[in-house]
């Protein structure tokens, strides 16, 4: 069975000692004992190693923000047991096997019945928990002047997301030669500029809930009947688009990936249907359990829409039209976003670096950036995932 | 010459001793000596009094932000001498005669040439060097952490200007019984109430600049020669369209309060031209300070739009329409918001108030409410301020 370490993940932990069954959260001392993982946190980026330090603060921030979270989608996100803040040490639970990183199960060919029920909930539960749809001001405030601190692992996603994929940088790189030209094309869109620089400004100043900060397929680990949302050291109060994006971006890039993967045994084609229903899925899904707890504690402390004021089921399904439409189209957004990086950025994703043949993976590639795109800069155009997942079988 | 105690003003300081030729921050302790005035915070509103308590801990954040917004637009803001945060006090540079509030100035129909200039040059400067526009991520989350802690008076605001007119509240009043009908449309309408959401959705999460979060006349002293922006109490990292829209929305009041000030010596319209103008030349003055700013700053550490990506003129005029063309219809979002409130909320203005005959005072009141209902629900529509001003002239 795989461990959890990417070749391509930025995740700031190191391995320094193995196990060929367990979980190992990228780039991490640890242990094992009692059901119990250790991790301490080294003080530079995994993947590029001691010339690009990182704190080891964000341990803090990570344990902070699994035990948040853990509150509000205890089935989801695993328990921790212990936290060293000088140590930057975090004992955790330990996700026993047959857990595996979600992002190898897709590139395996894996169904997960249970993924997109799992997933949207604990969504749904972590966004709507830490934000104002349920909390007070006061509350809000403070946690999110408390993750402000978190803000060397904010510049890093500022960096290698909204910036270096659009200019020319030491880190980027691409499948070369064939998609040079398309990192130059995204170098010089002068439209696809503009979207991110908008997305940025949400990035970087709009405090929405609590978010993972990096919830990709690689930040999820998963049996059929197990799914657990691990590795939040990029945790802060950020837009909520840009965690549902994140995972509905990857699965997008999974997609993508698969016509790479396909041989004559197995020609992907089944599994494709199945990743465009888990887009679709996860999407609705999680429209309809946020909107179950919106209805639920509408009467509760929320300060964004207090009930007094927001009194009749007119008004009530209008506003939360609009919230929805919003985030879907942050979403969708930060979704492209996430996936234009992966192509053309630092941090590949496996899903397409497990294509030995570099011409077929480029064009893998070429298909997915071209859908990035296109979401990134039509987004507001799409009313509903169904017409999105349609525009990904246009594509492929 | 009158004292800058408005009846009206939600400021929380107390004047506890008076002169009647000098500023007075509204309910304040405070001394006079050598052009020195001592500011102390009270732990109550004052206009509503002991039974609404505030903390005293707002001294600390006026006295931040009196020294961060004068670093950056030292002519337009008080020297700050000392601050003691352990009395709630506040030594700054006494505003001698002949300072008034602009808003005494605007009742009198005193005309103010440098207004316009000095205003616009404060609001450009103070927004822009305190947003990503010119910052690192590092100093603003930093600096949006530590105004985290002034959340009273923004839990105040979101009270008294996002909730409290949208739904029955004992500290709500109107001119009754001319306006009851008025303030309970207002409170049954579902659009109004709907934008009103996505308004104080930015307010409590968008980070953009450090705003002085209550620019409405009031909180202007003003000479034909000099314009002094005092009483930050409210400052937080927040949209910068509330600062700009709050001080052409107070305009606007001002502007259709002048009817109810007309006499036979004086009709008030050449003044109502000048209000006019003021509104005008404000925004495009602001405008073009802002841009100029930006451009002259391009190349510098604001982590918005780094100069390697942003790299050719087409582009940085795109990005600079689209980011104006926001900021101008949250200004008048904003602005509206302020607008309504003055009339159907706790805090009403002078402007309004000083009419004695309450049926025309409510005539001027209901033209102007018309207005920010258009204005807050229209806004996206206006594409100039010159378009605004023409929705004014119609209404009047």
């Amino acid at each position: 069975m795989a461990t959890s370490i990417s070749s391509t993940s930025l995740s700031p932990w190191a391995a320094l000692s193995s196990s060929s069954s367990m979980y190992l959260d990228p780039s991490m001392s640890y242990g094992l004992a009692l059901g119990c993982v250790i991790l301490q946190a080294l003080p530079y980026i995994r993947c590029i190693g001691e010339s690009w330090p990182m704190t080891k603060e964000r341990a803090y921030f990570e344990a902070l923000a699994l035990r948040e979270h853990g509150r509000f989608s205890p089935e989801h996100v695993p328990e921790v047991y212990h936290f060293d803040r000088t140590m930057s040490l975090i004992g955790m639970r330990y996700l026993e096997p047959p857990h595996i990183i979600l992002r190898k199960g897709l590139i395996a060919g894996t169904e997960y019945p249970l993924l997109t029920e799992h997933i949207s909930e604990y969504m749904a539960r972590t966004l709507y928990f830490t934000s104002l749809l349920y909390r007070s001001t006061t509350e809000h405030k403070r946690a999110v002047a408390e993750f402000c601190g978190n803000v060397e692992l904010c510049r890093l996603t500022e960096q290698v997301v909204f910036s270096d994929p659009y200019k020319v940088s030491q880190y980027n790189r691409c499948t070369s030669p064939y998609l040079d030209r398309d990192a130059e094309a995204v170098r010089e869109d002068n439209v696809l500029k503009l979207e991110v620089a908008e997305l940025k400004s949400k990035f970087c100043e709009r405090s929405q809930a609590l978010i993972h900060g990096d919830l990709h397929t690689g930040s999820v680990m998963v049996t059929h009947e197990s799914t657990q949302v691990i590795d939040p050291e990029f945790a802060f109060y950020g837009p909520m688009g840009f965690d549902i994006g994140a995972f509905l971006g990857n699965l997008i890039l999974a997609f993508f990936a698969q016509d790479g993967h396909a041989n004559q045994v197995n020609d992907r084609k089944t599994y494709k249907e199945w990743i465009l229903r888990t887009i679709e899925e996860t999407w609705n899904l999680f429209h309809k359990k946020l909107i179950a707890l919106w209805d639920e504690h509408k009467d509760g402390s929320g300060e964004a829409y207090l009930p007094a004021i927001y009194n009749n089921p007119e008004l009530q399904r209008l506003v939360q039209k609009k919230f929805m439409e919003d985030l879907f189209h942050d979403t969708l957004g930060f979704g492209a976003a996430k996936m234009i990086r992966r192509i053309v950025g630092v941090a590949h994703v496996e899903d397409f670096e497990s294509i030995t043949d570099a011409s077929k993976r480029a064009e893998c590639e070429r298909r997915a950036l071209e859908m990035a795109k296109l979401l990134l800069k039509e987004r507001r155009k799409f009313q509903a995932i169904t017409e999105v997942v349609l525009a990904i079988r246009k594509l492929q």
